[in-house]
């Protein structure tokens, strides 16, 4: 009797998680800003995530903590942009949207992960408040990558999403300087990449106003 | 001297390993017989890579081995697809290519994992060895969940890949049994969700020759 309750209640949860799952599907049609280099689509956070894990494991080693959980950097890539399915994409330089962003964000975040079995929505949770802070070593680390790949991706689409909203080298290195905090040698290898954007006239290198 | 000779060696490796993470961008131009439940459009490879990964961490507690090192079986799936961007996706249905497909993903691999500094290459290239024997739990269970995705997204999308390729209930359950290999819950579940999709007029119960 006790098994067969069990085994009920375990099925109820795999059906909760299984929904979860069907539920953040959605992902796939968030489109970013950022170009991706082969067929200039704009990219969905679906597909970011998984580039964003696919570099964390390649360039672990450059992170400045030394001793780094690798697998809760991973989680809270696999998990930073599922807020986008209900607050949609913010881009990086959009001054009026980053401001009501966190909010709308965090509404997002108890709608989608309350969607799963407690134990695991209060887990989720505490990866993406985690993430949002910025103030563990891996937190630094992911928010260095998430950083770091859309502005690879634009050096190698000519600057198509900085030309189109008319960004500047200014702003991208201000923008993006945090990635330093988690990675020095990533941040040095940005400065360069940005500044051979602005050499080969793919970035302009600063406000008109400035 | 010596300081600054290790640091232009670190610079080269980095160089190298950015390489490799704008290479495997053409990931996300490998398109797949399975449906997005959203939009109807078919998944590519990087956004499938992605929603294992996140499976994964939803369901890592049915895995059939109590102790799984879950990093190990996330690092599988992030990796896993990689070769299809020389070999192409082969549909798991498609007997003619299937019979081809581990001899162009194995040359495949030598190229791709080939990018990255010897000893990453080494250890990436390990991993998709692993995954692709399945003689480890990860292995299992990384497969299993590569498998059950796909089925998850056709039943959800009327069966449209199914109905497509003509492919049948009795295919479907042999082709994919050894999800029970790695979650035996996973299983359970896979095949109530077939029954209803053939109860529901989504998939058909046998070939006809059988």
């Amino acid at each position: 009797m006790a098994a067969v309750l069990l085994r009920r209640m375990s099925l109820a949860r795999l059906h909760r998680q299984v929904s979860f799952i069907l539920e953040v599907d959605k992902l796939k049609e968030v489109f970013r800003q950022t170009l991706n280099t082969q067929s200039r689509r704009q990219e969905n956070d679906a597909e970011h995530s998984w580039h964003l894990c696919l570099a964390v494991i390649v360039l672990a080693e450059h992170a400045n903590a030394p001793h780094l959980d690798v697998l809760r950097v991973l989680k809270m890539l696999i998990l930073h942009d599922l807020v986008e399915i209900d607050a949609g994409d913010t881009f990086a330089y959009d001054v009026a949207r980053v401001a009501g962003q966190h909010d709308r964000e965090v509404l997002a975040a108890d709608r989608i992960f309350g969607l799963l079995p407690a134990d695991q929505a209060g887990e989720f949770r505490a990866l993406w408040d985690e993430f949002e802070a910025r103030a563990t070593p891996e937190a630094r680390f992911a928010a260095a990558i998430d950083r770091f790949q859309p502005m690879l991706l634009n050096c190698h689409t000519e600057g198509a999403s900085w030309r189109r909203h008319g960004v500047t080298q200014d702003r991208v290195l201000a923008r993006n300087a945090h990635v330093a905090e988690g990675a020095h040698a990533v941040w040095e290898y940005v400065v360069a990449m940005v500044q051979k954007a602005v050499d080969d006239g793919h970035l302009a290198p600063a406000s008109p106003s400035a």
